[in-house]
């Protein structure tokens, strides 16, 4: 009675429960298992033994999950870290209990370091049997090892769509304004720099450059003598040379520090050093990463298939430590393929937004950026909608 | 060589261009004018004789018209008074020049304010040959003398959607958390009510109740209690019972006040009395107004429709001083006409929220409420889209 399990970690995209819907119909068509579990809230779950029977979904079921935003597994924040022996111990424990040969984990750096030291682990103390594979998931595109992530073409759509729409409506009145829209991105520009698609924006500032407040305000200052008007776009890591975050006047409440707002933060230098009479604000906060009504095809059906490559590669009774990939074998045709990388070279690193994509003064990307970009939000899955509304299968661990 | 002007005020709607697409369909099919102009940036732009010709425009230059958001015309703020007798003459001057019959003048409550104050001056003065007709657009579906507003059924609908799947975002983890949602409505919390169609809404406060802290943090207590979540919308209007803003703490900067956020205040307010340990805001600020990638179907064929309906009555010359409205006959199968209302029941009046919609304690809304608001958001258009993003037409402002 062998058996897989799947899990999720860290923060939702709109197309993590495609690979998982990837994996479930992979083994139905091809059964290496003879049951798929689903583990709820990640690594937190499995310790407790929270595990859902996803084997003989139907294939209206596994349609419906595929279009379903967010994780119907659920998700966790925990950090299995190396020195956590314990649970590393009581982990593997549940896994020899229940017959589960391999455990998928989607996720991100951290994920993938949790993989690895589960398979560290296991190598360490000669526990054979079990595989410990990672899909790679992240709308931040952050992640080595992998042309771009699943996740981040569906929100890098989201957000290139928002920008032009945004921009539509800043330009109706004939008034002098300036717009500033920020995106996630502590550490890597790429979503900010999606935006770019749009064809739209005057200034882009991203974690990978220095924000230097009288060189930005020149540049915007530039373009509103030009247009009258100036469409901003912002990472929220944003940051000074001494790495000083712009977002970084937060306020603490009750113990908790609410991140100040970097977008306000730029409103407010524009208005106060007259820059512009006006200045509206957009923070695409958590809609940006779970909006699954405007993905892209291409991401939505790479992240399935790369559920059913991780399914296909586990069968291999050697396949552990792996991170399933996707590599982009052809620049100007956008083709494909999925490859398996080491996770210790994925775990707990990141990937920029390379430096020589970005232009000189806030100018925003070049174009080897826009034809890395490009591919990436092509195509629109179509939606099962009901009274207006998508469709989407409720979570798992609400049930 | 008879025209007619089709121009637009106030913010822009998703919808407006399929107004103006529906005038100049029906002028092409049953030709009442020569000629079907359009104003640019409103009555500010007519005052320059600012003009382009939409009369031969192409079936597919129509399409993509429909399907663009915002306003391709542009807008303004400009509010023509009645004392501003200079401007009014001007203006009827210019649609005399130009052998202008009708004015078609798509906005809100200011916008049928002047069209009333352009048809009195007219009559008052014995001017005659020009008919002055308001078709109505808002998202705030504020507006009196319609059953519903075009604009608000798509923005009602990318609102709900989004609060359901921020909702599922929110869910995926197993900590304690809140979510404060803000839509737009000064006044009218049309919007904000209309987040319920997602059925997750757990707390929901509108303008048309009085915030009150104590009883709002209760109910926000109690669902964290049960749920370990809470799931906020609120109108950016939202006050206290003497009237102040839950926003007011807005600040000045070089002479402007930059408005205070609702939602904001509200997290603040939570976090500071601990009735829960985290909580994340998203206000959907200008993206909720032209977010034409995710529009009602119901909205954007009455949109349209209504533009056919105001062109073919503005055949009648006695027909002046009118906004074409929407009549809603049957509440069951949501059967709806268009009708002509005065529009001085119109000019400068709000429509709130009905009061005996509103369930207390800030549950949310009735039966008769959802009943009202479910028809609206019905329908997806199809949607012309070019490497991952929508086709949408150049504004005519900056051809």
């Amino acid at each position: 009675m062998s058996k897989c399990l799947i899990a999720q970690s860290g923060g939702p995209t709109s197309v993590i429960n495609s690979t998982i819907a990837g994996i479930i119909k992979a083994n139905q068509m091809n059964p290496v298992y003879d049951t798929v579990l689903g583990g709820l809230n990640g690594i937190e779950g499995i310790l407790n033994e929270r595990f859902v029977d996803l084997t003989d979904m139907t294939d209206e079921e596994n349609r419906i999950l595929q279009q379903t935003p967010a994780g119907a597994l659920g998700s966790c924040r925990y950090k299995l870290r190396r020195d956590n022996v314990d649970d590393i111990k009581k982990l593997i424990r549940i896994m020899e209990k229940h017959d589960i040969e391999t455990l998928f984990y989607t996720g991100g750096n951290d994920s993938m370091d949790t993989v690895a030291a589960l398979c560290e682990y296991a190598q360490e103390h000669e526990i054979t049997g079990h595989r410990f594979i990672g899909c790679p998931k992240t709308v931040d595109n952050d992640l080595l090892g992998t042309d771009h992530s699943p996740g981040f073409g569906s929100a890098a759509k989201f957000i290139a769509s928002t920008a032009l729409q945004t921009w539509m409506d800043l330009s109706v009145y004939t008034r002098q304004e300036v717009f500033v829209l920020e995106t996630m991105g502590k550490d890597a520009g790429w979503l900010a720099a999606s935006a770019c698609l749009s064809g739209i924006v005057d200034v882009l500032v991203l974690p990978e450059m220095v924000f230097d407040r009288a060189s930005f305000l020149a540049a915007v200052k530039a373009c509103v003598r030009k247009k009258n008007k100036c469409y901003i776009v912002i990472s929220e890591g944003i940051h000074y040379a001494d790495g000083t975050l712009v977002s970084a006047a937060g306020e603490k409440y009750a113990g908790q520090t609410v991140p100040g707002s970097a977008a306000n933060t730029i409103r407010n230098m524009i208005l106060t050093s007259y820059t512009a009479s006006r200045c509206r604000v957009q923070d695409l906060s958590t809609s940006q990463r779970c909006h699954g009504t405007e993905r892209s095809l291409t991401d939505v059906t790479e992240a399935f298939r790369l559920g059913v490559s991780a399914h296909m590669h586990s069968a291999d009774p050697a396949f552990t430590g792996k991170m399933v990939a996707l590599k982009r074998r052809d620049m100007e045709t956008y083709d494909t393929e999925f490859i398996a990388v080491d996770v210790h070279e994925v775990a707990n690193k990141i990937r920029y937004f390379p430096a020589e994509w970005i232009l000189p003064d806030y100018q925003g990307i070049t174009e080897k950026a826009y034809a890395y970009l490009r591919p990436l939000i092509k195509g629109e899955p179509s939606v099962m909608m009901k009274d207006g509304l998508p469709v989407y299968c409720k979570p798992y661990y609400l049930r």
